[in-house]
């Protein structure tokens, strides 16, 4: 690391952002360097988004050279980039504890630091929280500033549409930061994207201008409101050539573009944008992974990773055992080998669902959408209606947002989409804007839909099979990470809908549980038999329909019931067993249901918050213990009438 | 009505959409008018959305003249308007019996007609089912075609977006008709739709067009890759100075604007998209509530509306009492004038959510963000971050596209934002797409976020007051219509958090209900009383956090629990309160949870719909009935190990 005059390094003299105001260009730069090495030395062991954050270093610094963090508000949107900005504002100290269970987020967090102004991990929402602060400072009469700092690949979302549409119409002093870097996880879809690559040189862009300017004087016969159009629009018109158009169509003002890696341009950029009045847009080009040459090299790879040797750019992670994601993308291919009616689609995730083999063997029944959830789901719904069989690939906390669309469009018409959802449950060191563990409980409530979880990575693969077989929605819900180990069978068979299997039978009590719970269970099963108690497993294999015959009949058996999910317990899964049981009026001596409590969860490793949480084979066995341990549950007398029959 | 040579109706002879293709154009506009005086009369006695589908009647005849709907997909957007599709497509004969119980959907649906291409209800899916069709016809080697027609209102929603950036990508050949009206239900807002209004005449557009043609061929020193940019731009370099510069950065070709009320250039315009390869949007404009005098000055008032006087346009309704959408008008204004940080936000239901008053009032510190649900809530917890207290209003249906903003942006970060959630429950006539029947349970699972739901209107105006007062996420949902008449009081006050009240006390079965539900459970516990049976009623008024104390209390009084709730039953109120007496291990001898079945729910009067299925008085007083007749519930015994203590 370098030192200046003092010994000591640039970045460790930095306590406040606003330290920055008085570094030399030169300086700056070094401090760029400083930041550099720190994320690659930092990341390298602990793992994070390694090329977004190394493509905004210049540009951290500029912004906060220019404007000033503890009155302006900056918005990281996804925020996966954040970590200069953090480096900034007095979280070196904490640094090393990236992503670590306790430690600083790998995204910005309004409670973590009065820096983060407000917190991201979804595509697109930085530009409607810049438009509500700028109003609200407005309102205020403050004079603080908002900036959003959005990615090309987050432009393709709808929200951020959204938001462009009535910051033109407001009109206030809104500043966007498009950071271009032509990728968003995966390369970029999308005619917009295509349109940002349209980069003329300075001098052809004041040819034209100069040139189209005087022809638009030379016009007879316009009428004077004509004149006025032209003479606001003439001097954007240039932008017709540029991807300016776009955002002149917003009525947002288009500047750029701008190489992101010049700071002194960046500066005096920004300084030009905070004078403008309206809604801005100041377009960067900037280069993912840029200062550490394998993540220059494969951005897509250094986007989000483990722990990896600085010096190959190697991941150190062991990687045992296959992935679901893996296997989800084998058994897709498999799938379509034999049914040319299957369509995949992503929503700028082809690397992180698993489909690129599926997408390099059958490109024309392969769709990458970009980061637009809404579109993919409605999209699949007009394939199906035709009668495809598309599958939706997307991350479960990436579903969310097409709730709406899988309720009208897809369930209400009955039409046979699957939905592939990965990272369901708990995802680890992403944390809370992350965790997949809501999707049990909005999946089910939707009538019409079939909602299934793998017990491992061989009942997915059979499962993506039930769900393509079956006429109607249908979603599956796995993990991430590697599955069990287990063998995967070469043929693959549908299995009945709504039928769960009896992995154990016993007698003392039931454990049921679902999707990445059932290895846990077995294991407390193994463990309470050392105990002496005899417990009986269901995997239930489905959410949504329950298998109520074999619940029943087990419940009846045992009378102790023990739910398992890796999901809310709010109206999920364990919910849709209490619900059984009330239609039934059976009441069970004691019912304990685990799963992810009524709050959210923070980031760490998964085998970590499963156990902090409750939702492992230790609080499966525990659970047992206290259902058998305790006195049963209070039956409630009723102190009024009795059956009058 | 006109009557051709033969003496029939032109219309009456219309049993395929394929007739219309051997009309002359005098017969077409003969048509027209037959149409519009069909919809005329029978939305007088109906009720329904006049305004949009009076505007749209020549627009449906040139679509079926030229596209053959038989293989072609015709897809309207949000569906309000197809009225005169209906009635072009072998439908005359139900027509009298729209929107009512077991009659005609008052959108398109697809299990209804062959001809409905796809159902909606919600805004902007037309572009993305219709680009999924146009995928799924190109895989087929079908030359069917694709059109979406979508109104510049919905325009502003985000997934149309999404859609238009896919569709200039796949370069695929689909038409989208953009029905510009200038409205979306009140009128447009946005910079798109500022954008719209810039309509140069054609002869201006030609006059310009040639003259920047010229002077681009005679710009020199431009590389061939420019040049291939410019040939490619010029064609439509004048769509800078029109709407057409907003869908040419979508790489969509624009033809526009066409006068929406001349067949013949509709036809023409129509068969010449046709030919155009790759996406093609044609500007369409149209007037709403066209050709009937009472909705051309009116078209708010006439987009739908129940039954009217055709001589006068004046309402039929008898009109007793506020609506909840009254009061909760009247409520934002009196809390508006105590507190100058109170904002309010909606998406395009200015006159729909009440909130016209409060707007008028407080111009600055009331925001429509257009059709555009996702910013709407993201944009409400920037203006939280920065210590306003947003309101955010919008229909429960709607409010469904925001559920990843409403958990990822407000409630993760614990800001204070309201959500007023109007048209919660069954919304009677407007059917399956817009019963708000989903939120308690989507809502529930939301770590944070209190959510509540009053009585009657005059609890409404105290929750809302509880939950400004509140410093976090809150939401208050109440039903579509009047109010139960009941005084309002003049003082507000804030209810206390997670406080419910016990209206009635009693011995032999408790009856839980919330929201609309609550005057349903007094009326069968008065009813209840005449047959000896002594009910107590809770008014739990927290669906989060349940009034935990107070139900276990009466709980245990009655030992027996009917549980209400207009919303879906699967992880509803009712399962809360099945997970609260799970989680304190108490069995109750009976418990019946009255609600929403697990199915979509059809169009029809309220009151119907809320007999049919079971959550009005007749059914909580069945219900008690039942529990008091009947055996208990069945206690599992335990055949294995007993308390070991």
């Amino acid at each position: 690391m370098e030192k200046n005059a003092s010994g000591m390094s640039l970045l460790s003299q930095i306590e406040s952002p606003c330290q920055v105001k008085n570094f030399s260009l030169h300086q700056l730069q070094e401090l760029a360097q400083e930041i550099r090495d720190r994320i690659i030395t930092t990341v390298a062991q602990t793992g994070g988004h390694l090329a977004p954050s190394l493509g905004v270093v210049e540009l951290s610094i500029a912004l906060h050279y220019v404007f000033d963090a503890a009155s302006d508000r900056i918005i990281w949107d996804v925020g996966h980039q954040a970590y200069a900005h953090k480096l900034l504002t007095g979280r070196q100290a904490q640094f090393s504890t990236l992503r670590q269970y306790g430690g600083l987020s790998g995204f910005p967090k309004r409670s973590e630091s009065r820096y983060d102004a407000f917190g991201t991990g979804h595509s697109g929402t930085s530009i409607s929280a810049a438009l509500g602060m700028t109003v609200a400072q407005n309102l205020k009469q403050s004079p603080a500033r908002a900036i959003a700092v959005i990615g090309d690949g987050s432009m393709t979302g709808g929200m951020a549409f959204e938001a462009m549409n009535h910051a033109g119409d407001l009109a206030k002093n809104l500043i966007i930061v498009l950071n271009d870097n032509e990728m968003s996880i995966s390369p970029n879809v999308g005619a917009v994207s295509s349109l940002l690559s349209r980069k003329l040189s300075g001098k052809t862009i004041m040819y034209l201008k100069r040139g189209i300017e005087d022809f638009l004087r030379s016009v007879p016969g316009i009428g004077p409101n004509i004149v006025q159009i032209l003479r606001r629009s003439v001097d954007s018109l240039i932008s017709f050539f540029t991807p300016g158009m776009l955002f002149q169509a917003f009525e947002i003002h288009y500047i750029g573009p701008i190489n992101g890696h010049r700071i002194d341009r960046l500066i005096e950029t920004f300084q030009m944008a905070r004078n403008v009045d309206g809604p801005v847009l100041i377009h960067v080009i900037t280069q993912k992974g840029k200062g550490y040459g394998p993540a220059e090299k494969d951005p897509t790879s250094f986007h989000g990773l483990g722990a990896f040797d600085i010096a190959t750019g190697k991941s150190l992670s062991s990687g045992k055992g296959l992935s679901y994601t893996k296997v989800f993308g084998l058994t897709m291919k498999k799938l379509a080998d034999a049914n040319p009616k299957l369509v995949g689609i992503t929503a700028a995730m082809l690397q992180g669902t698993g489909l690129e083999c599926f997408a390099e063997t059958y490109p024309d029944r392969f769709f990458d959408v970009g980061i637009a959830e809404q579109h993919a789901v409605t999209f699949a719904a007009g394939l199906a209606a035709e009668g495809l069989k598309p599958v939706v690939a997307i991350y479960s906390t990436f579903m969310q947002r097409a709730y709406d669309q899988i309720l009208h469009d897809v369930c209400l018409q009955n039409l046979p989409v699957v939905f592939a959802l990965d990272r369901g449950g708990i995802v680890g060191d992403d944390g809370p804007t992350h965790h997949g563990v809501f999707d049990l409980s909005f999946l089910r409530t939707i009538p019409n839909m079939v909602l299934m979880s793998p017990k491992d990575e061989n009942e997915l693969q059979h499962m993506l099979k039930t769900a393509l077989d079956y006429n109607g929605p249908a979603a599956v819900r796995y993990p991430r990470g590697n599955g069990l180990g287990v063998e995967l069978d070469e043929e693959l068979h549908s299995i009945p809908i709504g039928k769960g299997e009896v992995l154990r039978e016993g007698k003392d009590v039931l454990i049921i549980a679902i999707g990445s719970t059932v290895s846990g269970a077995m294991e407390a099963a193994t463990r309470l038999e050392a105990d002496g108690i005899d417990a009986a497993v269901i995997n239930a294999r489905f959410v949504k329909p329950l298998d109520r015959d074999l619940i029943l009949h087990w419940a009846e058996k045992t009378g102790r019931i023990i739910s398992v999910e890796e999901n809310v317990l709010q109206g999920g899964f364990g919910s849709a067993i209490l619900e059984l049981l009330q239609e039934e009026s059976l009441f069970p001596k004691g019912f304990k249901r685990l799963g992810v409590p009524d709050e959210f969860l923070p980031q760490g490793p998964q085998a970590l918050l499963r156990n902090l949480y409750g939702i492992d084979a230790d609080a499966i066995e525990n659970a047992a213990h206290q259902l058998l341990d305790s006195h049963h549950g209070k039956m409630l007398h009723a102190i009024g009438q009795t059956a009058r029959r």
